[in-house]
């Protein structure tokens, strides 16, 4: 198997869609080229400074050298696991730059890994070394396997980004040390072993991707055994969690739905379709597709998060979307993204682009501050209450507070938006057979190789996601007819696409296109258009009544952009700048939303709060009435924005006018 | 001091007003005094057995032993206050009844407990001896001052309900372990020792009443010397809450709301109530209430239910009142109720005894089910996906389910339901200078002392709260005005009471009475009649708009009784009895419910939910319209009755058509 660096991309299934290379695709500023931007210049030295402050990382090198004894170890049990996401994102990002930098910095943060590695390729800084717990002593919550499989992502990341063939592969010591691992994992946990599985999947996905980097299929076995063990009850219960909590209730097959912590679910999910399309179970792949539709169509809210729940960081029951408990915790719409395009490569069916456009545009790109120094972990729909300013210099709690922080006590998420951001491009687009497919839009140089080998060259240019205009100028083609398949997002009612008539008859006329995937299938010649028109114009979208938690209320979005209300910067036109209480904002939906910025403004009525029942919970015996009322015109701004400068109330759903 | 059992009560204020003593009133049958009968028949040796079963009162004998080293302790960290909370509900029924087996089931299991207490008053099973951690290790999280505080309230009721004077005081052995180990705690926990605190309140409560039962003002020194200590944030951290989970955030005395652990909340604010009263702290009893009007107006339930968030089983932000995750845990219930009644007492304001019917009715009487052998621990408004049937024989997790379980990992609500029940009585009833006032209606015996010795003797018979006539004939009177109050629900407009006129001049006329004390005074004759008509005619209550999780819904109510709609029982008229799936139930508000049973029925379309987003979430780009709709009559229960029958759908707040 040859290996080419450009080709590097986090998920490498066996099916015939093979997603676009980190080298492929060039972004070229926009929303997330600037994203990526931020993210190298700020994000990963952020990252990395946190974790040296704390001694996390210096756990390894107290492994390393052998002065774990008498020591307390700071941090988490799954603090290995964030230096390793670390490392991913840095693997990644001298794949998308080949900055030298950065790999000077990838070879000495992982040399101080390897170091803490045992004979036998056992690698954890808070179990089996003296004054630690032995090895493999909490399957339930030790998250040893957990923090492996990221150990293997990282390796991955770096095997692919550095572009080594695999009988190279251990000519790179952090790569070695990720394939000791992966042996002592199938030693300890093969078949006839140790039967048993980690409270927190991963290590599957680190395996499927190791075993699909090194063609070695004892990795994928593994990853299968592990997904098949789960859902047998093995699992030690956790105080007051049940076995539902990590998915160890009902086996991977059998269920019908996500269901527990949704980082955990969603792990899972997108290993078990790894595994599902590298063995050919027909049948596994269609549970997964069945849970995410099950799961998408009850459980999953307008931006696409995922996760009703702070109790568990779960999934709640269907139906149960609450605005203003929402966890939607970034890493579970990272999670979510890995499932949809693990499922999109595996099946082509374009409503998994649709919810990766979602998830990234309303979760991925809410979490980190413009400055790429905080982030969001949890991400409500409502915050009724302005959260506190975050310390700069605080360890913050996981899950509270409606501003985004430096760093968190459990900080899943930062490393997780630091890798995905690093690999972005590798998501936009993928080939199979003589097409090329743009499942997201982002203005940028694409250069994807067919199967045969040939080239098909892009130039893409828009203002998406502000501006539905995307115009692709085909700059390389192989002179025989091609595919060139663009995304009409769902929410896309009224696109129009122009493409060339025949060659040398000039430009067509536009053709309205449904949402689904456009076509275009000619033989191109550099200098063709394809150019794609989206109605970005803003809409009010209503929820399912079963969700009772937002009866009564509209949401507005626009283009793929879901806007809400946020009390500092909701302005007023004529009715003077007092601030604004969205408790009582009612819209009225027969005026429709008008583009304004990169929001909307809306019409409303604005009310007093009703005469306060006294001394009795707040329940009338008549319908409520406003004190008083009166017309204001709102402007809604993009939700990933929200917060940006400090603490606010926002909501996404307003209440509607006689709805 | 002279003690009389007659008068024993949980509460026993400096204040002029004094509640009902046990032996000063007798419940004949009805809603309450089934319960009660219930409780002594069932729940008591239900609870003993569990804890039997489980070990958990074994761990005192384990102690007394000296065999606690290498022995696993089974249980959790405040497993002896459940044997505590036992004790006292055995002593309070002991007070009831004189029952001499209950008598005699307290002093053997008394006896164990007594056995475990070390030399200097120290009794904890799960610190301090060989083999567990030592003394006060973990303020934060060890419970052993909680654990204290119940072993106190426990020595109060049978201090209290055996009639001893507090010289007599350490005649009985309980009394006199709870004496020492109060003493322990003054020595350890007093100025200039150990000053710091619990992070679960309780040990102010048990200081408080064994001061005032024993006349002791060292052990309200100390009560007041740990509510003050609380709010400076001298609590180690717990991982992942914040210093407002146990209310170490914010001084007492300059909190605004009641916020963090309900249950925590609650027994602080009753503590402090005691402290402030017996210490003539105005300031103080002003903060409680201050405390207690935001958190009703805005953070308490339909119900009376406190607690929004599973998460930390604490209270929300003002309006967060999800019905569906509301956790309204039973004992947070019952410590309402603890603040209310002390309130009341202190104040005599009518709005704390509204508070404590709304309570007691609908999330006291909630938890046990009807055998009396299973309960809630969380009491939701709204049940979206029938619980699973419980095991009789297993332990179940605390709050989930939507099923009433015989016991809980975490079991602290079934002794607590048994400890109020089996006190219930002397919550209906207190006296002032010349008056009695009746709090709560219950058909039974009353015969309370004045302030002068004499009696005033009342036989009230009642259907209460089924149905609104409250008779109250006069049994015994001194020859002179006395006052008889009765109180008139906030819920009641439209009220009347009738009185007898001057002596001898035969029964007055309906008079209509407001919500409040509706008082009359009168030289009373044996055979006198005071009769009270409450309209309790179902009604529709409708939300706060501020909650935003109730948007466009009521309820309806009746009496005291909050109604829900129950899949398996909502009765339909005329159009078949297929399954009701809550879900889809709109209420026409235009007509009124009507009386059924101890329900209503309600006219409603039924909507067939509407056509399916596919594949994406749950929202559209216009109002959804149901694919079908047509109109039924329903059956609303009252909610106490809840699941009763097994598994099921439930909602309080009903979708209302075209609000």
């Amino acid at each position: 198997m040859h290996v080419n660096h450009i080709f590097a991309r986090p998920v490498a299934p066996a099916g015939p869609r093979r997603g676009a290379g980190l080298g492929e695709v060039r972004l070229d500023g926009g929303f997330w080229g600037a994203l990526q931007e931020t993210n190298a210049d700020a994000t990963l030295a952020h990252c990395q400074d946190w974790m040296e402050r704390l001694g996390w990382i210096a756990s390894f090198d107290r492994v390393a050298d052998g002065t774990t004894a008498g020591a307390a170890r700071p941090g988490w049990q799954f603090s290995d696991s964030e230096i390793y996401k670390l490392l991913e994102a840095l693997a990644w990002e001298h794949g998308r730059t080949g900055d030298p930098e950065v790999n000077a910095t990838f070879e000495k943060l992982g040399s101080r890994v390897v170091a803490a590695q045992d004979e036998d390729g056992y690698l954890n800084t808070c179990y089996g070394h003296p004054g630690r717990p032995p090895r493999y002593s909490d399957l339930s919550s030790g998250h040893e396997l957990y923090n492996t499989g990221h150990l293997l992502q990282a390796a991955v990341a770096r095997l692919r980004s550095t572009g080594r063939a695999p009988a190279e592969a251990l000519t790179d010591p952090f790569v070695a040390a990720a394939v000791r691992a992966a042996d002592h994992v199938c030693r300890e946990f093969g078949a006839g072993a140790r039967e048993q599985i980690c409270g927190h999947p991963e290590i599957e996905l680190g395996l499927a991707e190791l075993g699909r980097a090194l063609g070695e299929p004892r990795y994928t076995e593994q990853a299968r055994l592990f997904v098949e063990r789960r859902g047998h009850g093995t699992l030690a219960p956790i105080a007051l969690l049940a076995p539902s909590y990590f998915q160890d209730d009902v086996p991977v097959r059998d269920a019908g739905v996500w269901r527990g912590h949704a980082v955990r679910a969603l792990y899972l999910a997108a290993a078990a379709a790894d595994v599902a399309v590298d063995t050919g179970d027909a049948e596994l792949l269609a549970a997964i597709e069945r849970q995410w539709t099950r799961t998408v169509e009850r459980r999953t809210y307008l931006t696409g998060g995922m996760g009703s729940r702070h109790q568990d960081e779960g999934f709640g029951d269907d139906w149960e979307l609450p605005a203003d408990r929402a966890y939607c915790e970034t890493c579970a719409g990272i999670a979510s993204v890995m499932v949809s395009w693990r499922l999109l490569l595996a099946t082509g069916d374009v409503r998994y682009a649709d919810l990766v456009e979602r998830t990234a545009y309303n979760v991925v790109a809410t979490s980190p501050r413009a400055d790429g120094r905080a982030f969001f972990y949890a991400n409500p729909l409502q915050q009724r209450v302005a959260g506190g300013e975050v310390l700069p210099d605080e360890v913050n709690p996981r899950a509270e507070g409606g501003v985004r922080a430096p760093w968190f006590d459990v900080s899943c998420c930062p490393t997780n938006v630091a890798r995905t951001l690093a690999s972005w491009q590798a998501y936009t687009a993928f080939t199979d057979d003589d097409a090329v497919t743009l499942a997201q839009y982002a203005p940028g140089t694409f250069r994807l190789t067919l199967h045969d080998g040939a080239t098909l060259g892009l130039h893409v240019t828009t203002r998406y996601p502000h501006h539905g205009h995307v115009h692709v100028e085909v700059t390389e083609a192989p002179a025989r007819p091609v595919t060139l398949r663009l995304r009409v997002p769902s929410w896309a009612g009224g696109a129009t696409l122009t493409a060339p008539r025949a060659a040398g008859a000039g430009q067509g006329d536009p053709q309205a296109v449904a949402p689904g995937w456009a076509e275009v299938r000619r033989t191109f010649a550099p200098g063709d258009v394809v150019a794609l028109d989206l109605p970005t114009t803003p809409r009010y979208t209503w929820p399912d009544p079963r969700v009772d938690a937002l009866r009564g209320t509209v949401a507005v979005e626009r283009g793929p952009l879901v806007l809400c209300l946020e009390a500092p910067t909701a302005g007023s036109t004529g009715t003077g700048t007092a601030p604004l209480d969205p408790a009582g904002v009612r819209i009225d939906t027969t005026t429709p939303p008008i583009a304004s910025g990169d929001g909307a403004v809306i019409r409303a009525q604005v009310d007093a709060p009703p005469a306060h029942p006294a001394g009795t919970p707040p329940f009338t015996s008549g319908p409520p009435a406003p004190s008083s009322s009166r017309t204001r015109e709102l402007t809604l701004i993009p939700y990933h924005r929200w917060a940006e400068h400090g603490p606010a109330t926002m909501r996404v759903f307003v209440p509607a006018r006689g709805t």
